[in-house]
């Protein structure tokens, strides 16, 4: 369901008047206020307000009284620090607050995240729109055989035409009777009670969409991040991480810089797998056989080594 | 579905072999371990695991070194002191770990509580149970005119009977559905690759029962009573939080006794519901027009003084 | 130790340059931005940073689009609403950021609030003001004969003297020995290593000023404020809170005319006292011996119907 | 000062009476419960409650029924996985509680870490013993020349003369204004009022002892051990660490043994830091210059692979 257009004339207008401020601004986070970023089908992710920016997060460090910048490269060498050796309070120190709307599956995932402050459109209170996540024929996958939380080749012929089709049966099914349950007449105008929505939102299947605002300060999102934008997590959540990526990029640069160069593009190793690296550096053939390790770590290890 | 044999065996097991400990224990709490407390029509509350008892509040107020028990009445006068004096920390001291097995519309209610740690049953990982909440006819009931948010008179006839049916027959569906996308077989046995699990999931209605292990201080268990065990929580929620009273009741009775005086029975008045208090108890008769309060605050105000 | 000139030319500064956001803005707080308010011989709070105002909370809850707002009155009345039936998360919206500087001893009573985010200054890596905390006559107060946590009459002459003359002494001579034990040099000029500073530091006295970066967002802050300008908090920790609770004010206008109503001015009657409470409405003389209260409990009964 | 006599009877008592129970019982903490572990000059260590062992953590991964163990080193196997793709989950099944009796500054840093529960001996209620923290000759330490935040070598003769002299003389005399201002008698006999406790602690310096209950999970506790147990961690908490970890050693063996493997002896490397192993395994020489990061980078990769 695209937005209406009096959601957009609502977002224009939010758009439309800038007012003077004396807080930290981040340009290029202004820049994305409002806005719906489109994810998955029917899917959004806007940006509804932030506090701070990257100088936010070296003043909070040095406890000071001004702005605090001697100079970006000295604030890019005490974020990088800061990173580095896990000082995770200044970075909890900016804030950002986002409008979501997304599947139901990926929201029980997401709320798993317990340091954020959640707001969720209730189904107690109000009737949930017609909006069902349908799987892009790309994404319509096999069980994976090697990871038994994962998904493998993609569905083909028949069988990605059959669960389409039962994906989007069911759904519009479960929401007819949603619909007529709800309804204080029946089909043919006659008048009948109708059911409470408390109870009749049990019949709806986990790919309606649901919406939500969601408050979370930086520490906690990039650790978010790190667990969500990763290969492993499953494709529906990524693709949120994936745009919130961006954004932050935008918002923070020098923080989400570090971000990528000590935790999303890092690697950890045991302290096994520590010693099987000073024999390879000191010229020794190392194997599975010879490193100690089980099957599952060391085909982890040589991914990490990309050998 | 009922436990297995197999599960009653484990549990029959787990209970079979009192092991000595030299840590504080309920008798109380004892007799609850591991047994399944039904709730709803396939849903259960299993005591897995509990931390300290009446005496471990009061041994951690005072800081002490041995149980500090000075004399049950010191404990539960002081119990009573903390709960009125809105002193938390002695309450965190207990603990509580539960095995709990609810529909996903009560889990999603359930997991806003964020101060508590969660292990959900996977359906990325393992594949779900044919297992749907439909309600009893008695908690079948109607929107609620009064309250948005609430239910009213209990359905009867056709409507009960259509909605029934819609649910049964909605839910056998996407189960039947789910099955089939999963399975790595067509029903006249030609194979096929089957849908990953992750996937296939999102078919199956809010009805569907999980289940999670669920661990939780006394105080944060407490908060989680006060709004779950009151009338205005949904019905199919309030079950669980009643059936948790009956466990806590046990584990510490002064503690829950404290409990149900300061803060289940308790009513606040707001500074306004005071003034109007006050002039009533002078003997002046105040109506909704001369207490300055709504007539939503007045409602709530008269139903508090059952007046 | 007033602000330098260096730290008022950074305060001026950053008020100097107003800068366009389309973010939300609280004109109220804009006038608090990065203003030093004083609170006790040393300490200040300066609002560094602020997310969200009035209408942010309500937004939230109505999870909307656009600023939402319909009418100030009916997000007044939406405001009143959350906060009557203690709908936290709508509140949890709004965030604020502190600099704060306070005695130590206070800021131990602070930090046990944890749903906040603090940066300290680093007393291993920095080296401490010499400023301490010395109450003003009229707050230097004998022990509570009824209150073990609390204050009675003022000290007079003689007592007093000693008391302010033992804090200052103590205090210095803590002070002078902890820059003798970091200098890397003798009173007489000959070198010596100097303690490390995470060692010295032990020496210092709890009436030694630090500072923080504190964040929290509205809920947890009126919690906070509702705890702390208690009358039976500790005065010097109560200052903080009422300095405060003048910012809210400010900030969010609607969402602290509720918090005052329901929180600050509000009384919690348990259920025994409900039962008492109907009886005298009903014409009944009741007194403790009849209450079934216990001394402490009739008193402060009393006290809250102050008759 | 020593436990007294009637402390070490309390602790006889409570280890004298096994109790039966039917919870998890780890063999090998019970033998840790209440007795006290020195560390410092007067501080300890005492485990007073705890929930949970190995197979808690299995069976909540498992979301089981019963205590699930197929075997052994099928939970060891499964803990290994979970610790090494930083499940989180399943280890906060697991609780310890401590009472733990600690100098101010080092409970100050403990403090830090907000997901605990915590309940101190109250200096506003009760009076402070006379004890206070004096580092052992070997850790008196210089401030470090290359760390601004740690210690260097130790400090000789006269200048660790007077550093301990300053420290005992200011702690002593400043417990003894602390009693002189609460005693309601003068030296000489003369009544005063006495001052109030919450005010006449503001003169005890930072080495003072104080205690506190500290209950936590065992996830967060690792993470507490990760941080406290590093070398670059003060050392009046690390010693604290290291006593932990030798109790968590024998409370869940097969736990504590992967987090040895996957976080205390392992080791991270940044993007750019694995870049450059890749470059150095295919034979490549790498050095700071051509390595892309700063020296102090470059110093941390060279010590991690001891090159």
């Amino acid at each position: 369901m695209p937005l209406t257009e009096e959601q957009k004339a609502e977002i224009e207008a939010a758009r439309a008047e800038p007012r003077p401020t004396l807080r930290a601004v981040s340009e290029g986070m202004e820049r994305w206020l409002y806005r719906p970023v489109e994810v998955l089908d029917h899917g959004l992710i806007r940006v509804i307000d932030y506090m701070g920016d990257d100088s936010a997060i070296t003043q909070a460090a040095r406890v000071s009284y001004g702005r605090g910048t001697k100079s970006v490269s000295n604030d890019e060498g005490l974020i990088r620090y800061l990173m580095r050796h896990w000082h995770s309070t200044p970075f909890e120190m900016c804030e950002i607050k986002l409008h979501v709307k997304l599947p139901v599956f990926v929201a029980r995932q997401w709320i798993r995240h317990r340091t954020a402050n959640v707001n969720e459109y209730s189904a107690r209170y109000s009737i949930l729109d017609r909006e069902f996540y349908i799987p892009a024929p790309e994404h319509l996958a096999a069980q994976s055989t090697v990871n038994n939380q994962g998904r493998g080749a993609v569905l083909e012929g028949d069988e990605a035409a059959r669960v389409l089709d039962w994906l989007r049966a069911d759904a519009g099914r479960a929401y007819d009777h949603y619909e007529a349950m709800l309804s204080q007449a029946q089909a043919d105008g006659t008048p009948q009670a109708g059911l409470a929505r408390e109870l009749a939102r049990m019949n709806l299947p986990a790919n309606i969409y649901t919406q939500w605002y969601w408050k979370v300060d930086l520490h906690n999102l990039f650790h978010f991040l790190r667990l969500r934008a990763d290969p492993h997590a499953q494709y529906e959540i990524r693709v949120y991480a994936e745009a919130l990526c961006e954004i932050v990029k935008d918002w923070v640069p020098a923080a989400y810089a570090a971000f990528e160069d000590y935790r999303l593009g890092a690697v950890q190793f045991s302290a096994k797998g520590m010693g099987c690296l000073r024999r390879m550096l000191a010229g020794e053939v190392v194997t599975q056989e010879t490193s100690g390790m089980s099957k599952g770590e060391w085909r982890e290890f040589e991914g990490a080594l990309e050998i």
